[in-house]
C-alpha cells in the first residue's frame, strides 16, 4: 500500500455538493452529527481513504469479517444542497499525517466538485452544559455572517488555542485551495458522548444546507446518556453521604 | 541498508503454502506457536527481512556472535498443507512501520505463491484462563465459517477495539491484495507467557491445515508456568496471613 | 501542501538586511522582543512559510476567520540597518522539522540578501531576575568581539546543554552557508512571559544595528507582570501564615 | 543540509586501520576511551558528520563561537594498527535515525579502508564495580576467539536484550557489508560516569591492537570520582545514623 491510497467504490451525481466532516474527537459531536445524517437519509459509499497515518488497524464486524481502517465518503442527496459525507473511526496519528490526509480529504472532495466544507466537532468546556451553544470559524467573513445569522458564536479567542486537527486544517489547507470551508463546533463538557451537542451543530447545518432530518433517534441517545449521568450523580452523593453540600448549607437557615 | 531489505537465504519447493504468522504479543500466544512447529517439524531459514523499523538492535547469540535483528521465514512441509512460518523478536516502532512491514511480508508471501494467511495471537482477558477459547475474524464469510466449524469463536464487538499490529494488517492489507487471511487469538491472561493458549491457537490450525504437532514441550512449559503462577499466588497468601479471603469466607459454616 | 510551502506575499527593498528571529521560546523573550519591533516600527508582510512540521493547526481572528499557522516574514526599514523580522506562533514538532524548516528560513533570508542574522531568545536561571544580563554565542569570534564591546556576556559553559530549536541551528546551519549568524539569549526566571528580558535583549540589538524603539509599552507589560507576581507571593504568604521565613529568624535577636 | 552531510575536512593516510567509535552511552564508557585515545595521542580530524538526525541543536565553545552538533572522526596513526576514532556528544533521536547514521558512519570508514570495527561502550550491572570485567560480542567466531585470548568475557544471554543503537548496528550493518566488527563492554554500575571501565576497554583495545598510551589522566579522573562517590556515601550515612548498615552487623562480635 501506499501512504495514501484513495478506493472509488462507486460514483455519484452530486449537485454543488458540500464536505461534512465528523470525524472522532470531543464528545464525538462531530462523528455523531454526520453519523446521524447517514442513518437518516439514503446514502452512497462513493470512497475510502487508506492510510499508514491511521493506526495499524482492522475493524471487525459482526460477521467476524476483518476491515482495514479507513475514512469513508457517502454521497448524499437533500431537497437542499447534496453532501458529501466524511466519517470515520480515527484520526491520523501525527503531525504530518493530518496534513497529508487533509489534502487528500480535499482531492477526494474536488473530485465531486466540491465548493464548501463543514467541519463538524465539539468544544470542551469542563462543565455540564445547559443551553447548547454551537461556536463557528471559516475562511471568510461573508461564510461568518451567513452562519452568525443561523445563531452561530463567533467569540473573540475562542476556541483558545485554535482549532487542532483535520477540522481546523479542513479550514486552512481549504482556504488555501480557494475552498471556502467553516467549522462548527457544539460546546459540551468534554466527558462524555454528547448526542444533545451533535444535534445544536446539526440543526445550524440544516439551516445553512436547506435540509432536514428527523431527531428522534438522535434525542433517544440523548435521553440513555442522561440516564447515566443520573445514575453516576446519584452514585457520587451516596459515597458522601454526610457530608453537605454547598446547597445544603445555603438553605440551612 | 535500505528502509526494507529482504535477503533471499534460500529457496524451498512448497505446495500451495499458507502464511502462519507468529510475532510477538500478548502472552506471546502467536510467537510460542509458530516457533513450536518450527521446533517439532523439519524447516528451512529461507528469507530474513531487515528494516529500519525493527529497534536498532543486534541480538547476541550463545557463540558470541551478533547478528543483526530480522524477522524470518521458514519453509515447512507437512502431510497436510505446506507452510511458510514466519516470527521474529520484535514487532515496528512505528505506525508507518507496521505497514510497510507487512506490506514486505505480503510480497515475500507471494514470492512463495501463499494464497492463504493465518496470523496467530493473544487476546488478554484480564484474568487467569480456565478454558482456552480461541477468537478469530477474518476477511471472507466463508472462511468465517470453516473455522467455526473448527471451534473458533466469532463474538460481536471482540476484540473491542480491533485488531492492532502486523497480525491485524496481515488481514486489513491481505484482503486488498485478494489474499484470504484469518487471524487465531487465544484467550490469555495478558500478565504471562502463556504456552497453552498457544496450543489452543496450534490445536485450531492443526484441523484447519490437517497437519499435526506433538505438544509434550509445550505442555513441559505450561507446566513449568504453572509451578510459576502457583509460587506467586502462596507468596501472596504469606504476605497477607490475616486477611480472610472470599473463599475462606464461603466455607465458614 | 508540500512539506515546506514559502508564500510570496509582497516584495520588498531592504538595504544590506539582517534577519531578526523571534519564535516561541523560554519566557517568551524572542517572540515578545521580535513582536515589539513590528509594533513600534512600520512594517511589510512578505513572506508566510507554511509546513506540515508546524501543529496541524488553524488560529482564529477576532473576526471568526481562521488562518493556517505560520511563520510571517516582515520587511521593517529602520534609521540604522534594514530589518527582516521573522515570527510566529509555533515551533516546529520534531528533530527533522527544526533542520528542515530553518533551512527555509535561511532561503527566505538569502533571498533577501541577508547576510547577518539575529536570533533572540530567553536562557531560564530559575530564580527571579534583579539584572538582566544578556548570553550569547555567535558564528565567529569578530562578531563575538562586536557584541561583547555592546555588553554581551559570553561565558564558559553556558548555556549548559547548547542552544535549542531554531535559534541554535540558524547559527548551526547558517555557518555552514556561510552566514554570520549571533543568538542573544536574555536571562529570566524560566517561570513567566518576561518583558524586561525581552527590552534588554531589543537594547543590545538596537546598539548593534542603530535603530531605534521606543520602550514604554513594554514597560507597561512589564509592570502589568509584576503586579501578577506581587499578587502571586501575597497569596503564598497568606498561605502560610505562622511559618516564620528564614528572614523573619534573622532578626529576632 | 540534507539528512546527512558528511564534511571533508582533512585527509589522512592509514594504513590498514581500524574504527574505534566511542559515543555516548552506559556510563560514558565508549566516549571516555575514545577521547582518552585522541588526548593522548597526535589525531587528524578528518571528516564531520552533520544530520537531522541529531538534536537541533548546536553546542558553544569557551570562546562563544557556537558549532552545530556533529560526529567527528579523527585519524591517529600508532606504533600498531592505524586508528580511525569515532565520537561526538549524541546519539541519533529515533529508530531509523540510528541506521542512517550508523550507514554513513560505515561509509566514512570505507573511504578510509577500514576493514575491522570496535564499538566501545558500558553494560549496567546496577551496583558498583570490584573488578572491571569486559564483555564482548562479534560478528564472527575468529574475532571471537581473538577477543576472548585477551581477556574478553563472552557470556550466555549477555548483554540481555542484546546491543542497541550505533554500537550494536556497526555490528549488524557492518556484518551485512563484510566489515568485521566487535563490541567491547565494560561493566560499569550504570549510575556515574565510569573512568575505570573506560580503562579496563582500552587495556583490552590495545592489547588487540598493539598500540599504547598512557593511563595517568584517565586514572586521576576515576580517583575524582572516588572521592565524589565517597563524599556521597558519607551523606547518605549522617542522614541516617540510627540504622546499622549490613558491614556494621556483620563486625559487631
Amino acid at each position: 500500500m501506499d501512504e495514501l491510497d484513495i478506493e472509488a467504490v462507486a460514483e455519484a451525481e452530486l449537485d454543488d455538493p458540500v464536505l461534512v466532516e465528523g470525524l472522532p474527537g470531543v464528545g464525538h459531536v462531530g462523528k455523531l452529527a454526520a453519523e446521524h445524517v447517514l442513518e437518516e437519509l439514503d446514502s452512497t459509499l462513493v470512497r475510502r481513504v487508506y492510510s499508514e497515518h491511521f493506526p495499524p488497524q482492522v475493524e471487525v464486524g459482526d460477521d467476524g469479517v476483518a476491515e482495514l481502517t479507513s475514512a469513508e465518503f457517502h454521497a448524499v442527496e437533500t431537497e437542499g444542497r447534496d453532501l458529501l459525507v466524511l466519517t470515520g473511526d480515527n484520526q491520523a496519528q501525527s503531525n504530518e499525517g493530518h496534513y497529508r490526509l487533509t489534502d487528500a480529504f480535499l482531492d477526494v472532495a474536488e473530485d465531486f466538485d466540491v465548493a464548501e466544507v463543514y467541519a463538524l466537532g465539539g468544544v470542551p468546556t469542563g462543565e455540564l452544559i445547559e443551553e447548547y451553544d454551537v461556536l463557528g470559524a471559516a475562511t471568510d467573513e461573508s461564510l461568518v455572517e451567513a452562519l452568525e445569522g443561523h445563531g452561530v458564536e463567533f467569540r473573540e479567542d475562542e476556541p483558545a488555542g485554535g482549532i487542532v486537527g483535520v477540522s481546523g486544517l479542513l479550514l486552512g489547507l481549504g482556504e488555501r485551495r480557494g475552498v471556502d470551508a467553516a467549522c462548527l463546533m457544539g460546546e459540551t463538557s468534554g466527558y462524555l458522548v454528547d448526542p444533545k451537542s451533535a444535534q445544536a451543530v446539526l440543526e445550524i447545518l440544516q439551516d445553512q444546507l436547506e435540509f432536514e432530518v428527523d431527531f428522534a433517534d438522535l434525542e433517544d441517545r440523548a435521553e440513555e446518556m442522561e440516564e447515566v449521568i443520573g445514575k453516576i450523580q446519584e452514585m457520587e452523593q451516596q459515597q458522601q453521604p454526610n457530608v453537605p453540600s454547598d446547597d445544603d448549607l445555603r438553605y440551612i437557615g
